[in-house]
């Protein structure tokens, strides 16, 4: 099935197959590509419960893949990126609206070593390229932190969406990893998917403005689903709000609907994300037609290409 | 014990016990008053269980208090509220800062014959004159909905500290019972509570300003606790949603902090709140020397005063 389309796509890349942000009124289609790109095998480095569970529901939370002194290691560095945030290129910063507190940091796996190595790590990569049939590279990385008592909410949104409207990414074949690094409780504003959102394509409504990124990081308002769309994703396939302790991995296809509430307890959340994308699906003009935005935001030079290991099955 | 403290009070009711707002830098001290005013007895209309826990954690989920049919009821009653609510006296209603969306309707108790009889029924006043020692009265009652998609969080706060300085509550004898009339999920914005923090009074900073109860009911920024504070009492106590079915009544002390997050889930969330007061605590001048606040924030003429029933235990 994948050879088949990656053949259309070499030629239909610049085909919007995705259309939305140009419409008055909000629209929803069937997911035109496959969510999992590889046959498993005995050999995949996910087992046949959690590639159909992936398939399903558009996540999967793995537990134990990275050691307790490779957390502790983690979390230093994350210390260290915060109190040495002076030093980041404030572009690669986003503050809370309102309060100023520091809500990203984008380019992570650029900007310091550890990190690099992790978004490597042939234990993610291996699961990127298996789900994704292919090799991969880094679309985006990022610390987030939702910090206590007073980190707001992120609205619902498929990643697909924006990374299609705004940075030209033409296919469904990219997901994200995010990297729990401090407990992700049910109360302080945790991850919350849409288990079969990314089988639905939510078009949305309005045209993007310019340099709409600046705003957006903060409080998005372009690239929203619809209520009444909103509403039936949910009511079909419930929301779940996967926690679990500080390593942990939370994969998800990059169609999966999925925000955050706010976090006013005394417990900031902080998830390091790495987006991985096919290599056959780079990106290309963005399909808003606007200038796309900065490469911190969306790779367009495919600078982390990542090697193949030997032993992959993909 | 409440025999020696109530005679203490018709002499000490114009003394500031809990002083608040006074300061410039934030303080705690222990509570001077009990939780549970009443013998534990067989007959009281809480186990002994039940009984210890609210005293040690300061509230408490009543399950299977109302029928399917009462809660049904309530609900017809709610929406006709909600759909109806260009008739009620413009001052009852609170909006959401922002959006305008219906975030609570007060003094529901003296509006609605169906919210009347709740608020007066045996199987909440029994409780509510055993915890608090003696008859009671309805110091506030409000229908509080979160709506789906925007709702906005409440930030934490001790009700007893605003009702001491702004409304004049002389001592911790006093408390809410929610009932829970829609599907109260860890991620639509439940109340979060959090266990202990009842036995401290946190004195918060910052002087009132006049008709501060306008703004406060969209968005609290007096009479809240310094993240120092808030952030040990969560470490002590941690931080509890309880959640439960349509119909389940959850029990809170005056004093215990409590907050919810915002709610970006397409499921609103919607409670019915009634506070208690013991008559012996009625109101006085508040402690804040300022004007009190309007008679549908705090009944100040004991209008819904309630008889003691036959058989009651306290």
């Amino acid at each position: 099935m994948k050879e088949q389309l990656k053949q259309e796509d070499f030629s239909a890349n610049q085909t919007d197959h995705y259309p939305s942000r140009l419409d008055t009124v909000p629209k929803v289609m069937a997911r035109r590509d496959p969510v999992v790109y590889s046959e498993w095998t005995i050999d995949s480095p996910l087992t046949y419960a959690q590639t159909e569970s992936y398939a399903h529901n558009g996540f999967l939370t793995l537990p134990d893949i990275l050691t307790s002194s490779e957390v502790a290691c983690l979390q230093r560095e994350t210390r260290a990126l915060q109190d040495g945030v002076g030093v980041i290129d404030s572009e690669l910063l986003v503050r809370e609206p309102g309060n100023g507190a520091l809500r990203s940091i984008f380019k992570v796996h650029q900007i310091n070593r550890i990190f690099s190595r992790l978004a490597c790590d042939h234990r993610l990569i291996s699961v990127a390229r298996f789900l994704l049939g292919e090799a991969v590279y880094i679309h985006q990385s990022r610390l987030n932190f939702k910090p206590a008592f007073r980190g707001k909410e992120f609205y619902w949104y498929s990643d697909f969406e924006t990374w299609h409207v705004e940075d030209g990414m033409p296919r469904m074949c990219a997901l994200s990893m995010s990297i729990v690094l401090t407990p992700n409780y049910g109360f302080n504003g945790p991850l919350m998917l849409i288990p079969g959102s990314h089988h639905k394509y939510v078009a949305c409504v309005g045209e993007t403005p310019d340099k709409h990124y600046i705003q957006s990081l903060k409080k998005q308002e372009y690239g929203v689903p619809d209520d009444n769309n909103l509403q039936a994703l949910a009511e079909a396939g419930g929301i779940e709000t996967p926690t679990g302790p500080i390593g942990t991995v939370m994969l998800f296809d990059c169609n999966t609907m999925h925000g955050s509430n706010s976090n006013i307890t005394p417990f900031p959340r902080s998830n390091f994300f790495i987006v991985y994308n096919a290599c056959s699906n780079r990106l290309v003009a963005p399909f808003g037609r606007k200038p796309p935005r900065p490469d911190f935001l969306a790779d367009r030079g495919m600078s982390g290409t990542l090697p193949a290991f030997e032993g992959d099955s993909a």
